[in-house]
């Protein structure tokens, strides 16, 4: 429908003009349309490759705590990081409940990943020696404990 | 604790190294912590400002829709979309999955906007002529349709 599409088959290629509205909508503001939703995928395709790095930045967090049993959660760090994140939301005109919303999406994936890497390190480490909070070694990164770096 | 340490009051500074782990954890150990942390608070700015970026231009897309009486929904357009980012997220080793749920989420606040928008559109334009659809004016944005972009 616009020169941006091409040949390739569906499951391979993306078509950015792709919509049910097309044929429906007056030609200039389907191109207006059209023109704002090249940004937003834009944006789209970068935020995917901000959030693998961001991942790839907790996974070595989690490898860490769990080498050296350190407990899963980190009230002190969580406050600040959610006080943090509100303050930059503000300075972008971003709503600071959705900046706190989305850290805690963020963060309940990063504690499914961390619970997988303490589960494997369990395994693969036996029981090793007590820890130095009295707790069972495999209480380490509970379901219900935060773990988000 | 650190020279990233600033002495204005705690509610306008951050501070990279706040932790309730601090005094318990080897030096070392703690340094390599919080220098994968300093990585982390990059990433998390980096998002909270793109974020707010793409708010803005569904924000664009919100008003150009009330404005001409577009339909809420657009199928076609969230297909393609939720196929893109997968494609996107495996070439960048994060889980296809997260990152469609990734989207829903997005979508989800992008729906509350849009459905603001459209209602103070419709309060400001009292009942237009009637819809090309045959439905009350009313439900252009609906609570239940997506108007995602």
């Amino acid at each position: 429908m616009t020169e941006l599409n091409h040949d390739l088959p569906d499951s391979e290629s993306y078509h950015p003009a792709a919509s049910s509205l097309a044929g429906h909508v007056d030609p200039a503001v389907m191109a207006e349309l059209l023109s704002i939703r090249s940004s937003i995928d834009n944006i789209d395709a970068t935020l995917v490759y901000l959030l693998a790095e961001r991942f790839k930045a907790t996974q070595k967090v989690g490898f860490l705590k769990a080498a050296h049993r350190l407990p899963a959660g980190d009230p002190g760090r969580e406050t600040a990081q959610i006080a943090r994140l509100r303050r930059l939301a503000e300075d972008a005109q971003l709503d600071p409940a959705f900046a706190e919303k989305f850290l805690n999406f963020i963060i309940g994936e990063v504690i499914r990943h961390h619970e997988a890497i303490a589960e494997d390190h369990h395994n693969a480490a036996g029981r090793g020696p007590g820890g130095d909070g009295g707790g069972p070694a495999s209480s380490a990164a509970g379901p219900t404990t935060p773990l988000n770096a």
